[in-house]
């Protein structure tokens, strides 16, 4: 398998980055390219920090651009035709990649992998699909972010990849989705909804009807689809919500020393609590749907992070999954 | 003051609804009137528990029906004519009392409101306000509900009424207002965002522009502004996310008996967090831009909930929030 990664795309680029790909060439099985993409020097003094030789199956592609994370997708993309993110992506189209990893300016990610790659027979527009934990088995949740305004017609695509990943990739059996909305009742929710739930009601998939956040986080469901827009407003809270709980509990555990005497007994609970929620574990969420495995990671993506990235892009690839997909929404297709 | 209870409406109703109106009774100044709405013989059941006589402020109102908490509202306000929620507000209606309280189908409440008082002029939809709290300043979030479908022109009322609320009610001098994206920037966000954005940035509110969730909870604004679906949604899964966290922590605290002793130890850090993101404190959501005082409890609402919607009641009539609405919408239709 050969990978193109955005070397310069994230908020620790090109060190992390790099220091991950190295990782990755070390650790990962049946990786014959791993293309560094960015500015060479930067990523040459990266190289260079490594201890002993470096791996063969890497290799340098120079390009003289970076999107910022801030910068608006559409335009960088259109502006800049020679930034990392373009490059990487323009491998993959050219089939001197199987897929490419980027944990820089998510929406140029998608503008690109859009633009280059297009999308697959009977997908409308890619959906980022993210792997979130609970306590017990992760659920995958998409869209999470990357259509905003997402039609009925779109979400229940979704509902289809969803479930493909959730199957070849999480290893769930028939995996069940939901559709999540602001109470279980059909007619409770929005428009898009409403219209949602009689296009999945009436598919062949395992369709568990509305469910709302306490379901998800309870397992109640393997797949939960929603509007981009509303997904990443999970995401987001989810992080959010989280966080702050984690920072309160740090502050509140050095009041006084019964506590922290507390904290250093107990201190095994935080460990394995920040351990099970890292989303760097997860390395990266696919853009399901792109004509081509094209794997986001998060911003502050690590070394560790960019490894698992990898990983999870050798796992699509291994799977087929894109393939997959196609035969499942061609046979939706001819069913209506 | 005259407030209408609905005394059948919530998780725990009548018992808890009742005593909580008994507390509030004793314990609130300026209440001349509690009219107890539903069953009589049900309501004199929990009045008979209380020790010492019941305080003449409280007057029985019988009514036949119940809404229960997963009727579709529509239906329900149509066909259950008395019903306790229909009743309780039918006595704002008609002038007897002066403000409603009720923990049942919130559907229910904002479909009877909306219905028999009518929307205050320049609202289009009342929305729910909820206080959020965070570890420091809480935020006000709406709408958090009622209104899956908002319009950007419902937005820009829903920023107006947080704006008076946060002040008159929570004190906040000139409060700042956020617009709840899934970016910072002006071009993040979805068709009805984007268009808010445009009125927002020329109204004469404090607008601080696209806040994302840790904004929120990080204490950058203190109205957060969004479609009732998008709210909910938020609503729900911070909800959901403190209480995957609350239980996983307390399952991981039984794991060995280092982590008991922790836990023993800092027990008290657990009982503040309790306290502190308690919604019952909060007592309940104002239902903002109906035509009169619409106070909306939390389905599990105990006494302790109820004596503080109750409070809520008070304050908002004492301040007259809605005669400030209408002066502050009409201000804005005269300037466009």
């Amino acid at each position: 398998m050969r990978i193109s990664i955005d070397a310069m795309g994230g908020d620790f680029a090109p060190a992390e980055i790099v220091a991950g790909s190295l990782q990755a060439a070390e650790k990962l099985q049946g990786l014959e390219k791993l293309y560094l993409v960015g500015d060479e020097s930067a990523i040459k003094a990266e190289l260079a920090k490594h201890k002993g030789p470096v791996p063969s199956c890497i290799e340098i592609v120079h390009c003289s651009e970076v999107v910022g994370m801030g910068e608006s997708p559409a335009v960088a993309i259109r502006r800049k035709k020679d930034s990392s993110i373009t490059r990487s992506v323009e491998l993959v189209r050219d089939g001197k990649a199987d897929a490419v990893f980027s944990a820089g300016n998510t929406g140029a990610a998608v503008a690109a992998a859009t633009l280059k790659l297009r999308t697959l027979k009977g997908v409308s527009r890619p959906a980022i699909a993210t792997v979130m934990p609970t306590p017990n088995q992760p659920f995958v949740l998409l869209d999470a972010g990357a259509n905003p305004d997402s039609t009925p017609e779109m979400i229940q695509q979704y509902a289809v990849m969803g479930t493909i990943y959730s199957r070849e990739i999480l290893g769930v059996e028939n995996p069940s989705v939901g559709l999540l909305s602001i109470g279980e009742e059909a007619a409770k929710g929005n428009e898009t909804t409403k219209k949602t739930f009689g296009l999945l009601e009436k598919s062949n998939l395992n369709f568990k009807g509305n469910v709302e956040s306490r379901d998800l986080y309870g397992g109640k469901v393997s797949v939960a689809v929603c509007d981009g827009f509303v997904g990443n407003v999970v995401l987001k809270t989810s992080e959010a919500v989280a966080s702050m709980i984690g920072n309160w509990l740090k502050d509140m555990f050095k009041r006084n020393i019964f506590r922290i005497l507390g904290y250093f007994l107990a201190r095994g609970v935080f460990k394995e609590m920040r351990k099970h929620a890292d989303p760097h574990s997860y390395g990266g969420a696919p853009l399901l749907g792109a004509n081509g495995v094209v794997i986001i990671g998060h911003g502050s993506s690590t070394a560790f992070a960019t490894l698992n990235g990898i990983r999870v892009a050798t796992e699509a690839l291994d799977h087929d999954v894109n393939h997959l997909i196609e035969a499942e929404l061609q046979s939706i297709t001819t069913q209506s």
